[in-house]
C-alpha cells in the first residue's frame, strides 16, 4: 500500500477538486496541459520513492555536523537533491524568462507535498531555494536576476531566507545586523543570524543568503529594514564562483525534529564585513519579504498537511495488518483475534486522521490555487484571490500545523508501543511537525495577524468575501439531500463565527485592543475549523458530482465519509471557543504574573 | 527559580488540600507525622536536584545500549538510585513487616512525582520496583516474600511487570508464554515478552520479573492466566545469589522518548525453562495484577503531570526572562522590549499549562489518598474510597496523558525556536510524555473500561457516590460570591454529563453494544474534564479558605486563577462532547474500511 502519499488523492486535488487543467487556459500558464502535469508528477513520485524517502531515517538518526571546518551530510540528501534538480523540478514553478517551466504553483505545491511526505528533512533545501527564488523574481533588478536566480533555477546555487537574529525572533523590527554601504554600490553587513535553515553545506556550487539588515541612519523598528543578497561565495563577472565571502558559520542548532534540514547560527562580518547587495529600495525589506509571505506560509502549512497524510498512511495499513482482540460482540477467546481496524476506537482514530490530514491538504491546494490567480488571473479573479489569501493564509499556516501535529500524534496511539519506538516513522513524523507552529511566524502571531489585521482589513471586506464564498456552498450542498444536513451544520457555524466577530469587533471600542486580542489564537483555531469544514463540504460535492457521472469510487466515498465525521465530531467545537470569544474575557490578559 | 517542582504547590497538595497528617491518625499510618514527612521531602527534593536532574539530558542522548552480552547505561543512573536506596526511600510505602516505613501512599506520590519530574527515565527503575513489590505484598506467600520483597524493599533487587508479548499487548488474554510444572512445585516458563521496562541491566544484585503466563490446560482466554515470580538470578535458600536464570535478553527497544528506562524484548527458556514460581493460585494471574492496576495507573497519570509541571515551570522562568516585542499599546519600535510573559497569548499559554498541570497532579493526589483510605480506612471509608476510585482510575491514567501532554506542547511554544532544540529540556519532556497514553492500558482501553465496566458497576453506584461528592462541594462553594459562578457552571456540566450518561444508557438497549461504546474515549475525555473542574473548585475552596485565615498567598491566589481559567476556557467544551455522545453517532463504527 502506498504510503508517501495516494496519487489518486492528489489527482482529486488537482483535476477534481482544483480543476489545475482549468488554469492551462490562462496565457501565463498555457504552454502546459495534463499531460505535462500528469508527466511531472509520475517523476516526482518515483523520485520520492527511489531517492527520498529511502534515506529519510538514516539522515534522522545522523544529522547534518559540523568539524569545525565543514558541515558534513550524509550523502544521500546530494544524490537526492540532484535526481530532483535533474528532474528540472528546481525550475517549476518559475518563469521561462528566467529558465523555469512556468508552470502553475498548484502544481508545485503538489510536488512539495510528495517531498515533504517523503522526507521532510532532505526536501527543505529545494523549498528554501525555490522561496528565496521567488522573492528574487519578484523583486531583485534583471542583473541580479541574471546573476543570482538563473542558477537557483538551474539546481546549481541553493538559497536560504535570513531573518531572526538570537535576540529578535517574533519582533523582526528589532534586528541589529547592519549594512554599511560602500563607494562602489554594494554593503557590507556585520551581524548574527539564527535559525536559518541551509545556510551551510557543501551540496551546492553557492548559497545565496537573503538576509535582512538595517542601513545606518534608516528609521527604526520594521520601517528601517532593508534587504540583501549576500552569497557564500563572491560571484565574478563571467558567473564563476570568485572568493568566499565574509559569513561564517557559528553553529548548529540541535533539533527534536526535522533534523535532516541543516539549521545553523551565521556570523556575518567577523572580518571585513560581509558583501550583500541591496533588493530594490532601502527599508522596503520586510514589505518584500512580506510580498512573498503568502507562499511561504502556504509552504508550512502544507508540510504540516503532507506529514499528517503520510503519518495517517503508515497507521492505515499497520490498523489493516495488526491484529489485536475481537469485536465486543465475541467472547469466546479462542476465535482468531482480528484486525484492530476492526474495533470503533481505531476508526474513529482513522477518520479523525482523514479529516485533520486530507483537510488541510485541500486547504492548502486551494490557497495555492488562488496564489495563481492572484498572479495570472483576470482583475477580477486576481481581486478576489486577494482578498481571500489575505484572510485565510493565517489559517492556511496554523490550522495544519495544529491538527497536522494531533494527526500524528494519533498516528502513533494507533501503533501502540510499536510507534512510540524508532522501528517505525510516525514518531518522527510527530518530532519533525511540532517546528510548524513555530517558524514563519509563530501561532500567536498568525493569531494576530488574522484578528488584528486581517479581519478588519478594508472595513472586513475579504471575511466577506470568504463568507460569500461559503454561502455558494451552502446553496448547492442544499440540492443533495444527504449534504443538507452540512448546510446546516455550515450555516449555524458561519452565522455563528460572523455574530462572534462583531460582538468583538464592537466591544473592542469600549475595552481596548488588548483585550480585543487577547484570545486572538483562540479565534484563529475557531475560524480555521468553520473553514475546513466549508473545504470538506466543497470536496464532498465535487465527489458527490463525480460519482453521479463516474459511480462510485473511493476516494470520492473516502471524501464524503471525512466529510461527514468532520462536521458531526468537529465542527460543533467552535460552539464553546464562540461563546469564550464573544465574551472578550481577560482571565489570561489580566493574569498576576506573580501567582502563575 | 525552582524548575523541577515547586515545594510550595506539594506542600498546598498534601497538607492542606488532602490533610495527609490526617491519615496520621489511621492506626496503620500511625507511626508518622508531619516532621517525618517534612524531613522525606526535604532529603527527596536535594536527590532529585543534585542527582537525577544533572544527567537527564545525558542519559536521554545515551540511552541504553546492548552489546550481546550486557546492557550499559551511563554510571549516573546507578549513582542516582544508590541515594534513593541509601535515603530509605525504597521501603517508604511498605508495610513496617517487610523492612518498609509503611508510609502513605500518597507520601510516596509526592516522592514519585519529583523524581519523575526531575529524570523520568531513571525513576522508571525505583517506580517500578515499588510496583513488583506492591503485587508480592498483597498476594505472594511469606516465604516468598522473605526471599524476594525484603530485599526489593531494602533496595538490592530491582523489578519488573511482564504482561505483553510481540503479538499479545492490550489482548492480554491471548498470551502464548507457558508455565510447565516441575515435580519440585516449581514451574519452567517458555515464551517471549515485550515492551518490559527494567528488565536487563547491572543496577542491582537481582531483577524480580513478575511474569504472566499459562500453565498447559488452563481455560483460554483471561481466565487461564497465572502469576509467577521469575528472578533474573535463582536465590539460594539461604538468601544469597544463584545461578543464571534461563531469562535472557532478546533486543532493546529504541524509543522517541523515556529513553533511559531500559526497555525489553525477553526470551524465556531458550535452554530448558526458565524456573518460575507461582503466586498464589493458578489461573488467578490476571486478578492479582489487577489488584494493582489502580496504584499502577494513577503512577502513569502522576508522571503525566509531572512532566507537565516542570515543562510549565521551564516555560515560566523562560517567559520572565525571554525579552520579544512590546505591548500592543506601544506602538514606539525604540522603547525596550518587554518579556514575553508580558503578552496575552503567552499568559494564556502559562495559565493552560498550570491548568492542565496541576489539576492532573492534584486529580492523581486525590486518588493516591483515596488508595490509602481503601487501604487503611474505616469500612464507611473504604467503601466509599473504592466506590470513587473505581470510577476515577481510567481518569486518572487518562486525562493527565492527554493533557499533561498538551501542556509540554505548549511549553515549547512558550520557547519558540529554542523549545523545539535539544538545548532546553522542554522537547524532552514532549517525547517522554507521549508514552503514558500507550502503557498500562492504552486510552482506547481506559475509555472502555470507564463506560463498559465502571459506569455501569453495581448498578451506577460508583459514579453516583462521584457525583454527590461534586454535589457537597458545589454547595460549599455557593457559600463564597465569586466561586458561585464556578458551582453553576460545575452544576451544569454535572448535569449534562449525568443526562448524557443516562441518554446513552438508553439507546444502548437498542442499538447495541457496540454503538454505544463507540466512543467511550471522547466520554473519557469529557468525564475527565468534569472531574478536573471538580478538583479545581475543590482545590479554589481550600485555598480561599486558607487566604481567609492567612492572609494573600501565592500558591492560594495561583490556585484560585487557575481555577478560574479552567472553568471559562476549558469545561465549555464537553457541552458539544455531549451532544455528540447522546447521539450514539455511528459514523465512526460503520467506517466504510476499503474508502478510508
Amino acid at each position: 500500500m502506498p504510503d508517501i502519499l495516494r496519487r489518486e488523492d492528489i489527482a482529486f486535488l488537482l483535476y477534481d477538486f482544483l480543476d489545475l487543467e482549468g488554469l492551462s487556459e490562462l496565457p501565463h500558464f498555457a504552454d502546459a496541459d495534463r499531460s505535462v502535469y500528469d508527466a511531472i508528477l509520475e517523476s516526482v513520485e518515483k523520485i520520492a520513492e527511489d531517492r527520498y524517502q529511502p534515506h529519510a531515517q538514516k539522515l534522522d538518526a545522523n544529522e547534518p555536523a559540523f568539524d569545525g571546518e565543514r558541515v558534513h551530510i550524509i550523502p544521500e540528501v546530494k544524490q537526492a537533491l540532484d535526481a530532483y534538480v535533474d528532474a528540472g523540478l528546481m525550475g517549476a514553478s518559475f518563469d521561462a524568462d528566467y529558465g523555469g517551466l512556468q508552470l502553475p504553483y498548484l502544481l508545485q505545491t503538489a510536488i512539495s507535498a510528495w517531498f515533504s511526505a517523503a522526507n521532510w528533512g532532505t526536501s527543505g533545501y529545494t523549498g528554501l531555494t525555490v522561496a528565496a527564488g521567488n522573492l528574487l523574481a519578484e523583486h531583485a533588478s534583471d542583473a541580479q536576476k541574471d546573476r543570482y536566480l538563473r542558477p537557483m533555477v538551474e539546481g546549481r546555487y541553493f538559497g536560504t531566507m535570513a531573518l531572526s537574529e538570537p535576540h529578535a525572533g517574533s519582533s523582526v523590527g528589532d534586528i541589529r545586523t547592519r549594512a554599511e554601504p560602500q563607494e562602489d554600490g554594494s554593503y557590507r553587513l556585520f551581524g548574527n543570524k539564527m535559525w536559518i535553515s541551509g545556510a551551510d553545506h557543501e551540496m551546492s556550487e553557492n548559497i545565496i543568503n537573503l538576509v535582512l539588515a538595517k542601513i545606518p541612519g534608516s528609521p527604526p523598528g520594521v520601517k528601517g529594514i532593508s534587504l540583501f543578497i549576500v552569497p557564500r561565495y563572491l560571484v565574478n563577472e563571467d558567473g564563476s564562483r570568485g572568493a568566499r565571502n565574509d559569513v561564517r558559520l557559528a553553529g548548529l542548532n540541535h533539533k527534536m525534529g526535522c533534523r535532516g534540514t541543516v539549521n545553523c547560527v551565521l556570523n556575518f562580518g567577523d572580518k571585513d564585513g560581509a558583501v550583500g547587495y541591496l533588493i530594490g529600495a532601502p527599508n522596503a525589506g520586510l514589505q518584500y519579504m512580506f510580498s512573498m509571505m503568502n507562499e511561504m506560509r502556504i509552504g508550512v502549512g502544507l508540510s504540516a498537511a503532507a506529514l499528517a497524510e503520510t503519518g495517517y498512511l503508515h497507521a492505515l495499513t499497520y490498523a489493516k495488518d495488526r491484529t489485536q482482540g475481537r469485536k465486543l460482540t465475541d467472547r469466546d477467546p479462542q476465535t482468531p483475534m482480528v484486525p484492530i481496524i476492526e474495533h470503533a476506537d481505531v476508526r474513529r482514530m482513522l477518520l479523525q486522521q482523514k479529516a485533520y490530514a486530507e483537510g488541510a491538504m485541500a486547504l492548502c491546494f486551494y490557497a495555492a490555487r488562488l496564489a495563481d490567480e492572484k498572479r495570472a488571473g483576470d482583475p477580477a479573479a486576481q481581486e478576489k484571490a486577494t482578498a481571500l489569501l489575505d484572510i485565510l493564509t493565517p489559517i492556511v499556516k496554523s490550522w495544519p500545523s495544529e491538527f497536522g501535529l494531533r494527526a500524528n500524534e494519533i498516528a502513533i496511539q494507533v501503533f501502540g508501543g510499536a510507534g512510540y519506538t524508532r522501528d517505525y516513522p510516525v514518531e518522527r513524523f510527530y518530532r519533525d511537525n511540532r517546528l510548524n507552529h513555530i517558524h514563519e511566524g509563530t501561532r500567536g502571531i498568525q493569531g494576530l495577524d488574522l484578528l488584528g489585521r486581517k479581519v478588519p482589513m478594508n472595513g472586513g471586506a475579504p471575511i466577506r468575501t470568504l463568507i460569500g464564498e461559503m454561502q455558494t456552498t451552502m446553496h448547492e450542498a442544499r440540492a443533495i439531500p444527504e449534504f443538507v444536513e452540512f448546510a446546516d451544520r455550515l450555516e449555524k457555524a458561519v452565522n455563528l463565527a460572523t455574530e462572534t466577530t462583531l460582538t468583538m469587533g464592537g466591544k473592542a471600542e469600549q475595552l481596548g485592543q488588548e483585550a480585543y486580542l487577547a484570545d486572538a489564537t483562540i479565534y484563529l483555531d475557531m475560524l480555521g475549523h468553520v473553514v475546513v469544514a466549508w473545504i470538506w463540504l466543497r470536496q464532498a460535492l465535487v465527489a458527490s458530482g463525480k460519482q453521479a457521472h463516474e459511480g462510485d469510487d473511493a476516494v470520492s466515498s473516502g471524501k464524503i465519509m471525512a466529510c461527514r465525521y468532520f462536521f458531526r465530531y468537529e465542527l460543533p467545537a467552535i460552539e464553546a471557543q464562540c461563546a469564550l470569544l464573544s465574551s472578550l474575557d481577560t482571565t489570561c490578559l489580566d493574569a498576576r504574573v506573580d501567582v502563575l
